[in-house]
């Protein structure tokens, strides 16, 4: 990608009712834009981190064996009185009337309608187990939407359900998802804890929550929701998710929390299935109500979560799995030396072709102004090519991490980089 | 894929109250599954349709140098006053009040949203051209949902917008994306015509409809909006859109209409800009409003459409682009013979590691059953193993258009299915 091409716009300053750090430095690197309380455009930039956070999700969970489908966001209210949520649930759900004054909701989880396909599709225990899970962008109304994508009304959610005949396989799909989920925020490159919870709203027995630790000084995040995925949860603090907290209080006060859940694994049990008729017929030939199970990630969240777990005073510092450009080609005068135009534009080539995501900064801006930008942006691998040091044979190397850029021969780069990538 | 880890749920009767066959044909070949009118889920096997089709439009967007966003799907009424269109737009348009009294819809179409964007990012014509696009779903509450996913409430739309500084700049993006369409559609394999349209209810001058030609016999597709894609449409029939058809009669009887709408590209020229102060400082340093843009496409209409051309009466057939797997193993007596299981295998292997997207139907069912599901779903090449063939050393290849089998060696099947698929 040429940068002339892409679409960058920078912000010196974060606007003034940004609140947290990874909420001010998204909107100054131009990754989200703010349309409405809790409500965000991902501008392209943003939507290439989305994109690869998604990409990660979708392989783990296809490994795992999980089927997706996508399931409409607007669900009908029948179903959700059949569940008892449409009495239960408080104002977070977006309830309307359609043209015909028939209710509806606009779906913050789908367990109802997924019970629903279920019920339709298998009768049989040779039928089980299964285990279905989407992508969507779902809605959930807020009272006080803050945090940028953290807490927002409009996310992106992985929310997987699985059916089993029996509690063991139910257990047996938990422990995979365990797995799954650990293998996952392991490739984002996050820092992250699992910890025991308890299941709020959403029902059932058994349940853990994923946590991306963020201790970011100042930027304390000060709420951790017991259960984020389901509806009228408290937010309590669950401060012992911790790492380095070895003395959790029963108080669990604001400030020392600093785990932001982005996944939550449950084993719902029967609970569902009971109140939707989802039954099966089992080996015995006897009808029962099918054991489930559900997890969520919070795709969007998980954003947010990765920049107050990696940023310094210049900016984003992404994981490499999760940066919207592995590397990026900083020529410096552009337009006033042949050698750098026809250096960087050989190197870009040559960078493509070894399967690199690279962005060659063709805008021609003051120097200080460029680094600038990927240093916010939070490009994980940068090469400054320049006047002086090309005389020399070289170009500067530097990673998001270093505090200083090393001197490589140009003709040593390419290997340097893809060692560094591949590794 | 081995079909016992996927999801196969195939009917041999479509519900009473499906009207059109590629909707009967998607719910029978459980692509599909209806949870309230106009609204459905799209499962595991129709979802790697829709997968397919919609790679081919983002990949075929970036070429043309569009970048991809993602705006929300709930916008704020404020936008829509702006435009005019919050008293212009019908009862199609969903409106909901938040928890806190204030307006808010579910998008149908992006305009204003996008404008407010480029309103606050774009200040020059230096920054200009630019063309942003996004995939999402979509609602529009119409009154009389119908066509299972071809009139659908939600539905999938790629939806783009460009900006410019001078008309002329307009014209050129306009025919480079109706080129970028006349790819797609050429790509996903369908035949297609471009036709000139009014503007409809959207506003602009200059636009053209893609319609997918359909002459599905006693299946006529009843319809043909001039405007799919804008607010307040009235239902004329555009029958000059229709191939074969020199002579459109004025009244144009819903007998003739075989086009369906899936894809629309419109000179939208300053309204939006004007409505919404988008504006921008020319060369000679004056302000004036952009010249706009937009270009819409039906993704998950797609599907119905090309299920509408292609068909017969065993079922689908896909274009080799859109079909859920390139290609079934179908062996007979999966369980009974050792030779056909390890035959089986060993091809499913080879195939994969070629890239190709194979299917192993290891379901073990009667082989009318498997090879019935299979016609019925679509899929473009099917290899049948049996004991019998294979003793000679053979194995059994068919087109999903052929109307026989035809014997291979087992030794160049390979080599056959490899030419088949790449050319």
């Amino acid at each position: 990608m040429r940068a002339r091409q892409f679409f960058i716009s920078t912000l010196k300053e974060a606007p003034a009712d940004a609140e947290v750090i990874s909420q001010k430095l998204m909107l100054r690197a131009g990754m989200i834009r703010r349309l409405a309380a809790g409500i965000y455009t991902w501008m392209p930039m943003g939507l290439r981190v989305l994109a690869k956070v998604e990409a990660i999700v979708r392989e783990e969970m296809n490994r795992a064996g999980a089927l997706e489908l996508f399931m409409p966001a607007v669900q009908p209210a029948e179903l959700w009185a059949e569940s008892g949520r449409w009495e239960k649930y408080g104002p977070e759900l977006l309830r309307f009337k359609d043209r015909h004054d028939r209710d509806f909701v606009i779906g913050p989880t789908h367990e109802e309608v997924i019970t629903d396909v279920v019920r339709r599709e298998i009768k049989s225990y040779k039928q089980l187990p299964r285990h279905f899970y989407q992508i969507q962008t779902k809605f959930r109304d807020e009272i006080r939407p803050r945090f940028g994508v953290m807490r927002g009304r409009e996310f992106l959610m992985k929310d997987g359900y699985s059916f089993h005949a029996t509690f063991e396989d139910l257990q047996r799909e938990y422990a995979v998802m365990y797995e799954t989920y650990t293998r996952i925020f392991t490739r984002l490159g996050l820092k992250f804890r699992a910890v025991a919870a308890d299941n709020g709203a959403i029902g059932g027995t058994g349940s853990h929550e994923f946590h991306v630790l963020a201790d970011s000084g100042e930027d304390v995040i000060a709420y951790c929701p017991t259960s984020d995925y389901a509806a009228n949860v408290e937010l309590k603090e669950v401060c012992h998710a911790v790492a380095g907290d070895p003395s959790p209080d029963g108080q669990g006060t604001l400030e020392l929390c600093r785990g932001i859940e982005v996944g939550h694994i449950f084993q719902l049990r029967t609970q569902y299935a009971e109140a939707l008729n989802c039954n099966f017929i089992n080996e015995q030939g006897q009808e029962q109500p099918m054991e489930m199970g559900c997890y969520g990630i919070g795709v969007t969240r998980i954003v947010g979560a990765a920049i107050e777990q990696g940023h310094d005073e210049r900016g984003i510092i992404f994981p490499s799995a999760m940066a919207p450009f592995d590397l990026v080609i900083v020529p410096m005068g552009w337009n006033k030396s042949e050698a750098v135009r026809t250096t960087a534009e050989k190197l870009y080539g040559e960078l493509i072709r070894a399967g690199i995501d690279v962005i060659l900064d063709d805008r021609d801006e003051r120097p200080g102004s460029m680094l600038a930008d990927w240093e916010l942006i939070g490009i994980p691998h940068r090469i400054v090519i320049g006047d002086r040091s090309l005389k020399e044979g070289r170009v500067e190397y530097q990673h998001r991490r270093d505090s200083t850029a090393t001197p490589v021969n140009l003709t040593d780069i390419t290997t340097l980089v893809c060692q560094r990538l591949g590794g």
